[in-house]
């Protein structure tokens, strides 16, 4: 199930200069589906990226760290290869190992070395990762690399997903054209078991490192961290941007209005990408933004926002379309902020306003409520009144399909 | 619906002397229900409570907070009324107002000030507390005052609960008879929008105030603290602990074999009334021990406990018997401890050795994993050997009811 329509993902999504895919069917998990993408740099390219805070971070997860740690200007990162139906975490010592070994097949087939290919997993946690297949899935992933398959990189790296996720933009920043591509996948922690949330972002214009690394935190920050649809954090989240170099303009400071112009462009192309993965959210109906307002803090406006976000109360009234806005004043009081004057608290509905000094508004009509919450779309809006810091997150509604699909046995 | 059969309720508690209670159906909400409860002190009787920590918590509890702090020797708590039907919560001044004005009127009809009465209210948040139909009923409530009256009492505080919770006992402490009996209600933070747990308990010994402030904090620490179903802490949670001292044991000292004695019989029978509020959880069909052993600290091993509890994977996971249990995995890495060392930790459900050192136990085999998960009461244990700290929860699964019950328009 998604949410309405999804946001549109266009079959023609623009290629990026510098990066080619390529994917095959490498029968991880079943038989007949992409299940296997290799993504190529060319020279010149920087790559950064953010993962999980998980303590269980799976396998792959440790070694792309370790990889982008050994990488050097003579050694860049010249691959990543990312395999679905098999998550490869809670696999030990045998994980680590299974992973290198993907790493040092791709690495000798590109003739380039280990440590220049980042490994992705994605599926089934606890089990073994089938290496010999992914192995055996490789060469035909090379053989139809084509800087033009950014469509079929989507559709590859789904698991549960219901649509493939992807965006693409030109833009002239400072006279130069750059062209930004990217692709996520995720959709709940995920049934069966799996760990989830991938995303990958490449543009043509060339960064340094170290702006690179601050560029995809920032980035990561106002999408990808910014939205839950259980509350539960996988074990493979990795966001990964690449600049290829490859294209017109070239960023040399951060702050130059060109990286200003960048930084923005990546972020509302992140947060696109971001977005889809909560329409496209186990069971969902409903795409909720909540956003809170006047706060001390943006730490704090996080924490209520977050609290309204994974109260299941909240989001099951959501699904019923039901204006049951007591739900959402209790959600605020127990996120944690020890501090909060209830009493000056306003709570708003998209246009509607509910609650007034933290009490049911006097002019709230219930109608005016329901009208709001048969939408698809809604904003929550809370104003605490005590400083100028703001934070959104987006999520979805609690249905009986997320259950449905989540108690699924494993298939 | 509830796990199994509930824990026996038997009709026949004990009556503890220094307590009587009334009931009264006051129509509330909804005529033709026990929905007014009082219960009356004798003097000699110490009273302490424990409160709900939601910033957006309820005028009763407000109220109750302010009269416990002006009780003296001469002028003590002396008696609690209870309506459901109306949390009286998000109701701002006019909700003190009309809460203080339960209170005197309770005062003037037992010749108390109104100081000496403590009010509690649960049901629907944001909407005015009837507070003429409560006075109304009061009369009624007092001519059917008596000490025999719990499961009664048991039944006036019900409000989406499908079943009463009580328990009660007898114990010797030093010789010395003691009778202690108890009441809970709550499933959930409560259709439709209910502001939930209430909890009371009565004994005859003779406790003095400050030792009984940290008895029931004690208690409450060990059952009411550690049960969750949606993790929605409500505006109207509190737990009451009266010591009538109208009994033969009379305590004088924390450093008393008697006391602690008392205490653990306290915290035994505060757990058995937690326990049948997870079993009536909201759409509940299993009860789940979390426990969680060898941390640094209770507040870790806490922690980890309801990151499992909490998360909506684990729990579909129990309701569909699936031993999907790299979710447990997964929830156990992002609670937050973040030194934990996951290639050290051990998971058994019931017996079964599930994960040996942060991987699949090589000996684990499905079968067992699943014939564990088919039962309808099971227990989780997490080893972190990290430490000597210990903490267990007690939760139940999220099942299709849960999103029904939740998601139905308020009636």
């Amino acid at each position: 199930m998604a949410v309405n329509s999804p946001l549109p993902v266009s079959a023609d999504l623009k290629p990026v200069a510098g990066i080619e895919l390529g994917y095959a069917e490498a029968g991880v998990r079943k038989a007949n589906r992409k299940d296997l993408l290799v993504m190529k740099l060319a020279p010149g390219a920087t790559i950064a990226g953010v993962f999980t805070l998980n303590r269980f971070c799976a396998a792959p997860v440790q070694v792309c760290k370790t990889h982008l740690e050994q990488a050097t200007d003579a050694a860049p990162i010249r691959a990543l290869v990312i395999n679905t139906g098999n998550a490869n975490a809670g696999t030990g010592e045998e994980g680590l190992a299974r992973a290198n070994a993907t790493c040092a097949e791709l690495a000798g087939l590109l003739g380039v070395k280990p440590e220049q290919v980042l490994p992705f997993s994605t599926g089934v946690i606890l089990e073994p990762l089938p290496v010999e297949r992914i192995k055996a899935g490789l060469p035909a992933a090379i053989a139809n690399l084509k800087t033009d398959n950014w469509f079929a990189a989507a559709e590859s790296i789904m698991t549960t997903d219901t649509q493939p996720k992807a965006a693409s933009r030109t833009l002239t920043i400072g006279g130069k054209k750059v062209v930004m591509t990217g692709i996520s996948k995720g959709a709940g922690m995920i049934k069966p078991n799996m760990a989830t949330m991938l995303g990958y972002l490449a543009f043509d214009a060339k960064v340094p490192q170290a702006l690179l690394n601050q560029l995809v935190k920032d980035a990561a920050d106002q999408s990808f961290n910014c939205i839950t649809i259980d509350g539960d954090t996988s074990t493979n989240d990795s966001f990964m941007l690449i600049a290829t170099g490859a294209g017109e303009l070239e960023i040399t400071s951060a702050d130059s209005a060109e990286y200003k112009e960048l930084a923005a462009a990546v972020s509302a192309l992140s947060q696109n990408l971001a977005h889809q993965i909560v329409r496209d959210g186990e069971g969902a109906t409903k795409f909720i933004e909540v956003t809170v307002e006047d706060g001390k803090s943006v730490e704090e406006c996080r924490k209520i926002a977050y609290s309204i976000g994974h109260s299941p109360l909240v989001k099951t009234a959501f699904f019923a379309s039901d204006p049951n806005l007591g739900r959402i004043l209790a959600a605020i009081g127990y996120a944690g902020v020890d501090d909060l004057d209830v009493s000056k608290l306003n709570l708003y509905l998209d246009d509607v306003w509910v609650a007034k000094n933290g009490g049911r508004n006097p002019d709230y009509k219930e109608e005016d409520g329901q009208r709001v919450m048969k939408k698809s779309e809604i904003v929550v809006r809370v104003k605490l009144a005590r400083g100028t810091a703001k934070a959104s997150i987006w999520t979805c509604d609690l249905s009986h399909d997320y259950v449905t699909i989540n108690a699924d046995y494993r298939s």
